[in-house]
């Protein structure tokens, strides 16, 4: 979120995806109707957070992933695509971003294919993720290319750890601070946050102090 | 061709699907562009070798597949399908269809979902097909009605082997006799037939004789 809001305060122009196709397509993680209720959720919540810590929105936009992925030409792009993404690397890019299970479907190996494909029907110069999108950027530069679209730049993020130390997760609730939460439920939280004294790595703590509170500074 | 007149004799509505983006999903034998012009001939060759041969063609229909497989609809429902068939059982079924090659590319994945879901667009009660199609069949059963579709019935063909024995094959010229062949090139291909005297299996004269011309009185 700090991160989109420097890029808007340097001048950029900032498309921000609203993925209800890739929510529905990784490992059934939730319902498409579920997705789309929960795309308009997150425009809200960014768009006010922005508003909130005085960034001006007239460059944001949202674009709701449903929009433009089922049309004629981006099925034919995206099958395309399938002609030259081998199984192997389709599943080495997603590994860190879908769901890793026994007897994976075949919309985990499409994830990806599709992010890369974005890039290009977004029209966007660089994609911004965390760096645990770094193997499906990789996947991105490699093959839009070889269907005619130009190679995008690619910004990542450090991965916040989570309060309770390791990774943050929806569904571990104690890991993060949701939006919505109370100032009595952040006191609770954090006080309940695993900070182990002389350790940096994996300090939720000290991570949520270094790339939450002193850059909104 | 002596199966579809015998359905139109029987009263069935037949549609020929002229598989455009299937040809160019399997392994890439043919550029799109290369099997839209394929699709028409075929659409030629069939409606006039039926009319040749005295078969009303009242019933047939000739349907291209990229005139309904890129809309949304199927789209979205190809994507479903990708959240329940495993990358494992996708390969399983087109082991005999799609060209088996090392660093398979995804597009070889998604052709036998493509083909399930056809009957579903299509509107057909039963799909028919050589005996190689038999694992897509099997798929297209267990799958449709998991993404709240019916289940089809499945008509099989014998294949019959090549004029050389072994399959036919569009890649050896001398294994068949092509619609457009001249009577020279027919005579000249059968005498180089194989049929190994006392052999029944594979050889390509017995089966030309039991499947084609016997039939077809």
């Amino acid at each position: 979120m700090l991160k989109i809001a420097s890029f808007l305060r340097a001048g950029c122009r900032v498309k921000v995806l609203l993925a209800d196709i890739h929510g529905f397509l990784d490992n059934l993680k939730a319902p498409i109707e579920l997705v789309k209720h929960r795309a308009e959720y997150y425009k809200f919540v960014i768009t006010n957070l922005l508003i909130a810590i005085g960034v001006s929105i007239d460059k944001l936009e949202f674009v709701l992933g449903s929009s433009y992925q089922l049309t004629p030409e981006y099925q034919m792009d995206l099958l395309r695509l399938c002609t030259v993404v081998t199984e192997h690397d389709a599943k080495k890019a997603g590994a860190e971003v879908v769901k890793q299970v026994e007897n994976a479907t075949l919309s985990g190996l499409i994830y990806p294919l599709m992010q890369a494909l974005d890039e290009q029907y977004l029209g966007v110069d660089v994609q911004f993720g965390g760096v645990d999108q770094r193997k499906i950027f990789t996947l991105a530069k490699e093959v839009l290319p070889k269907i005619g679209y130009k190679e995008r730049g690619h910004f990542m993020n450090p991965m916040v750890p989570g309060l309770a130390g390791g990774k943050m997760s929806a569904s571990d609730p104690d890991s993060k601070i949701d939006v919505l939460e109370t100032p009595e439920g952040v006191t609770k939280k954090l006080k309940k946050a695993y900070a182990a004294p002389k350790e940096i790595e994996g300090n939720g703590i000290m991570s949520f102090v270094e790339y939450v509170l002193l850059p909104a500074r």
